[in-house]
């Protein structure tokens, strides 16, 4: 299991033919294109200046947009994931 | 449904003719240049350092000028929207 | 009506006639060059980190002088505004 | 009569001869060239993430040192001014 | 031994046998690869602005992800070693 | 008299004889060269974001060494000074 | 005496034989080289927003390893020192 740390989550990345199921259609002129994936796993939240630690926003197994550049391509035990902050995460497909 | 996360508000796109149709036109000279839109979801707000959540000052519903070239563009079950940070919201047409 | 949001203006410009008649004479080598405007609406403030939020120093009908580039000109209902944020307004004329 | 905002100053320029007389005299060398100037208004201060209101540590009269570029230069009922922030203030000649 | 400071972990880095056995296997498109390694000592945290001092959220032993290029390498008593800030960690393999 | 404003100080510049009297020797590889200068004036220090105002923690008459091309020159009833501020300061020698 | 002020501390530069004996070897490839000293004096800490002072993690007589291009080099009376921030310190070597 992969565990991120502080405000991260760990994505499956959604194929293609996925999306269109799905409804998202991203124009090409986007500059900062977003795209669609399924959250594997979620960090603890990143921690305020009075110590509080704030929960993130997003669960395991949500849908979710997120801005295409932003984070890291990993391979683990055959899947591939995405390493993203909370604050890439546009929004929640719900 | 798109949900936004923390700050970010999620817009419907007004047409050209509806914005004559409010009286809002834009000069081709400004540098920023600001656009209109409908407010469909907004966030649950961003998080102070004491912990606290600030809603935000937008409500669906809302009908807002927002600067033109913030944001990121999406098409969601046939419908173009547009995924902002409040900070990109100038004013709200009262 | 034009409702600007958080530490947000709405301007009314002044033109230059009045400008003169009211006695601001801008140099022309001013890198930064003033202008005078009249506050129509004012947002309801930023939020600081203690949660509170700080009203603006300026009101409705106050006479200001500004920063020349800042802001987002736009028309409305036929007029021209500036909607500018506290910090870019230099003075009130008083 | 103008009323500066926040943490702002407005200055009346000391002119060169004046400038002798209080025995001030600027190298050339220096890249960050300070002048002379009398203090004419001042702001209410910045505000600190706590709420509270910060006064201003120059007050009216104060003749003061500043960073020659900083500020912005205005004309209003036939004399010069400058507008500044306190931090631009380098020194009060007391 | 190598006690690190404030947010700062030493890391020994993982062989590139050890990486195909725990099953991660990293893209050549990927612009910032991350990579693995093992926690050896960890930094007593950093102090937040009430002058509380956060815990690390990574121990010794834990097995990580890291962003390729963070961090300082150094030698000590023959062994390689890695000296990354905490938030250079992407995530815990658990 | 100069009054520094903040969390300035208002330094005396001691001569290239003075230096090697105190033993100080600045290697003319540094990057950022460090200068010796006495203390003359110290502002009341900066305000924090609880209001509280940090003093100073040198004194008139302090010998300090400070980075070379920071702060700006004046001269002033015919001596020469330096303003700088504090963080500009690197040690006191004692 | 040199006293370094707020987080700074000054550093005696161990030599390159002293380092072989110490066991760090350090690889030509890295990019931030870093360095080892001796801690000689330590300031008394920077100020957090809250007026509490933080001591430092380093103490006189540590052996540290610190990033080669930060900090000043200075000599003082025939010696040569570097005067460093504590946050380009990497590791104590205990």
């Amino acid at each position: 299991m992969l565990k991120p740390l502080g405000d991260r989550v760990v994505i499956e990345l959604l194929k293609a033919e996925e999306k269109t199921a799905s409804g998202i259609v991203l124009p090409d002129t986007a500059k900062e294109k977003p795209q669609e994936g399924k959250v594997v796993s979620v960090g603890t939240g990143r921690v305020l200046d009075n110590g509080e630690r704030v929960s993130l926003e997003v669960a395991e197994g949500d849908r979710i947009i997120f801005s295409k550049y932003s984070g890291t391509e990993i391979k683990y035990e055959g899947a591939e994931y995405l390493i993203l902050r909370e604050s890439d995460i546009l929004a929640v497909i719900g």
